[in-house]
């Protein structure tokens, strides 16, 4: 009789463009928002929220996923960095007969 | 003599789809993360996150304007929700003669 508790996580992830890439569709905004009389606007830069539900055994093992995520899909590393906050959702008990 | 101290605040934005409204987006992009081989991905949605600078005499008065600028330029109330964090930047002081 074995036993496999799979907990479930959520991860915010956080993208956004390195400092050194031009981001235009933040100046654009930045435009829009200063001619709509905002002018104490410095500086407006966009990049992507992406909340990820997931499920692994432990913690570790779900940051490790994320990470791996992030790098392969939800960033392009040459020109954004990414970060991530990850919180437990619930805890899931999966029993496995042999 | 008056004296203006203007100070520089940094608001992250998070704007995200209401639970109700479907983000084909994310589907897409949770079926590519399955077939890489994370089955275990139970749902993605991906949002905007947007770093906004700006001058302000207070924090009350930063609070106010990111608040209109959300919901006028940088959300669609219809479909979307947002929040975001406000952090001083530093400290300007300008003074004007008279």
């Amino acid at each position: 009789m074995g036993s496999f508790v799979a907990q479930t996580f959520q991860a915010k992830v956080y993208v956004t463009l390195r400092p050194s890439v031009l981001d235009p569709a933040g100046t654009a905004v930045r435009s829009g928002v200063q001619q709509m009389g905002y002018q104490n606007v410095e500086q407006i830069r966009i990049g992507k929220y992406i909340e990820v539900t997931l499920q692994a055994a432990d913690e570790a093992e779900a940051v490790q996923q994320i990470d791996q995520i992030c790098d392969r899909i939800l960033a392009n590393p040459v020109i954004e960095t990414y970060r991530f906050d990850l919180t437990p959702l619930s805890e899931t008990a999966t029993t496995t007969a042999h």
